[in-house]
């Protein structure tokens, strides 16, 4: 193993890998970097910050995008497969998150560029590495997978109401109440309203309108419990299917449903086969 | 078979499966053709649009109803009852999502006809024919369907409430704050605020109707909680049947049901067979 | 039986029976007199009503109250137990639907009698006494009660919430937003904020406030989850226990957890008790 | 033992336990004065009270004070471990119960103090210590507890979901819209939003901003679904347990968690006692 090689595996498992102290220490602080760098990309927007301070903050901003970049820099000179990291989500968001810095320098005073600078924040994301939460997170994320198909059509459903409800709203209100001057409008409204968001920067002002509306509320108020019902039942099953009952059938009299960590059949005390791991 | 038979039942083929090349085609086509017909409803709708491309909307609009009605001959023609399909939910949308463009050529500038031109909207529900999704909507829909009684039940007792609370809003409320003006208007509110939507367009002012208003607030926030525990118990039970009952079916008597862990035929005594895993 | 008391029994078939067809018809005009009356009360109340109109409404409602009187005599000259019926919750309500128009008479004028004639709409609940419902409302009313504790808790701890950070928003906002005024006024924000209803009617201005504000907003958000969690395993628990699983013994094998319909034992094989219903 | 002893071991039954006629009697004159000093709080905040009045109630607020000074030192008198009662989280609500009160003494007009004295109505917790609440309380915060992670998962995805869109809005609405002015004002928007609470004291304008609005609704709405599956599903695992597992100990091997059906331990094989019913 050259020097070299040896070098390279040791900044892999530094920026990489959080089991040894200096990488354990290199993550801490590149959390704390993140969260200091979108702080400093908030308190830039804030309309009454003094002109000095907002100069200090765009400085800072630039200091941490250099920083990231060396980062960048140093992950792709570790990682083994360079396109394989460049190309996984993780490696775009940290691309992402120095790329409109430097954008803003060749178009100087871009005002459209600042849309890419924000995506920086998803740069948090990275927090998700540092992880006692990963069991949890893929519990929620599995049960969210198996349950996609049913929330897929959810979503449809919920959406041909807000496309009908806001046709019908429009015809019903159009003519007498200016906030419902288009169809799209009334549509944003019927998903304020089925969502139970209710801003009432848009409301219906004539009867029909209002039954209609609280027609629509009520639907909304009662179909919540879809989305609810799908992720929970979901849940309930995967809690316990694998926790409690094995596969294992008695080799002695086919008893099955026996818990996990039974070594005997529960019907005939024969003795049952190992589970095997998996 | 006869040539006629022949061609009729190819065009069956095409329109009313997706199996084939020619009949998946077809589906995607029409799709297409709904998303965008849809579209230049809502362009149409938009109270800024210039003139020009106002009418460019209204020609594409009769375009496109045209297709649709050649369509619906079509499906009339290939189908072998024609009363039972022009019948069914999916055959009356079809119908009333070319009706109205055509009704409002006899009633010129006859506004209120907007109303059934709308529906034409619904023709997006015919997207449900292309599924992998079918599966997954006849558990949703079975579990709402079961239910049922326990949805209505909720329903009324919730409509109950805002009745009640409603007048006795307009009884507290009504001298002091002219945003309840009426009971129905009272009772309106009352769903507003039940739901959890809370435009704001009408909220009391008297500290006792604020009192009163936290009250079903509070209620209507906890209450929630019982249409998701009706479809997530239901959706939970139907998850759980087919895990615990096998699909053994009695040599002797042809009894279904049994759990997995029985070894003797429930309604007759006779020994079961061992069920087959997969 | 004399020719009176079989009279008074008729009486009684009628009115508080529904299987009789005369009784069936009896609720049914019963019914549709109700939601008639109730529609009365809410027109009468609608401010651009014509006076001649109104007037009409007026008296509708009176024959509708002297009609209700009637049916409640025969209610306590049908019933064997007068003071079991009119001290029941269905009691009261029959009689708090016709005292309040009484009272009008002799307090002419009295604005504050509305809250009472108002409660007349209650008379809606008698519906309930046609039921294929009964079975689901009691089911439904059964997991309420069972959860009833763990609810009031809740609420309790919701309610406390609301009063510390209405007074924490209170000191906040107190001095720069009109809006928080008093504590009261900031509880019922809070109530309105941790519902998730938000009207808007009041809304904190300061960063501090807001900041506060989010935080509820997410505890609102999260915490709806308990209720319904308490209420979904209740109502799963119900499911599963009752239908699923008898009682049963086996006599033979002491064998237990067959289903309801089992006749013989799933372990082995003896013929089981019948099971008692009740 | 001494008489000072025995006094002091009176108090202590008297103030801390409610099982005696002195010490139930104590602890319900506790709650009454604590609601009582809190409704005067409430009080002398309202906006029109009259002078007089407002003087009355801070006079009572001030002797509520020094009732509640003689108890906290009639607690530390009695308890054997004075350090940790008085560091445990009821003992520090007491101390911060008082100590605002007297803060304002030395500090006369100061009003930034009320934020401490606010914390007084954190007394209201002490009710807990009357309980038949208990068990059901710790049923909930088991299950809390249990899900803690998946919740703060969850918590943490919504921030990160809002601290984006937030950006993406500002950046999208910045210019046109003066509500959104800033980062930190266009999340806390966001949170406003996906929370389904809506005030509409912020509210997108452009169509862009509002298509953006309508997806966060939606994933507002569809992802609460989350939470409570986490719940629901933990509250059902811990209801079924105590159903499914018997309570019998294995005779041989002390082996517990058989299920209700099983014969043989599953363990070590032994035959089990039958269960008892009860």
């Amino acid at each position: 193993m050259t020097r070299g090689s040896r070098f390279r595996e040791r900044v892999f498992t530094i920026i990489f890998e959080a089991d040894t102290p200096a990488g354990k220490a290199f993550d801490i602080a590149l959390l704390i970097a993140i969260v200091l760098s979108v702080a400093v990309v908030m308190l830039e927007s804030l309309p009454d910050m003094p002109a000095r301070f907002r100069d200090a903050m765009v400085m800072l901003e630039r200091i941490f995008t250099v920083l990231f970049t060396i980062e960048y820099v140093f992950r792709l000179y570790a990682v083994s497969n360079r396109w394989k990291y460049a190309s996984s989500p993780l490696g775009i968001i940290d691309l992402m998150s120095i790329v409109p810095t430097y954008l803003s320098f060749i178009l100087v005073g871009s005002q459209s560029l600042m849309a890419f600078r924000i995506l920086r924040l998803l740069r948090i994301f990275r927090i998700f590495k540092l992880t006692r939460f990963m069991n949890q997170a893929s519990f929620i994320v599995g049960a969210l997978q198996a349950s996609r198909d049913k929330i897929y059509l959810f979503l449809f459903t919920v959406s041909l109401i807000t496309v009908v409800t806001g046709s019908l709203m429009y015809f019903i209100e159009g003519g007498v109440n200016p906030d419902f001057d288009s169809i799209p409008r009334s549509i944003y409204w019927c998903v304020v309203t089925i969502t139970t968001v209710g801003y009432g920067d848009i409301s219906p002002v004539t009867p029909l309108g209002q039954f209609l509306a609280s027609l629509l509320m009520m639907t909304g108020y009662a179909i919540i419990a879809v989305p609810t019902g799908i992720i929970s039942s979901e849940m309930a099953r995967r809690q316990h299917t694998p926790l409690m009952v094995s596969t294992q059938v008695c080799p002695h009299c086919t008893g099955e449903g026996h818990d996990r960590d039974a070594l005997h059949c529960k019907y005939c005390g024969a003795l049952l086969n190992e589970e095997k791991k998996g």
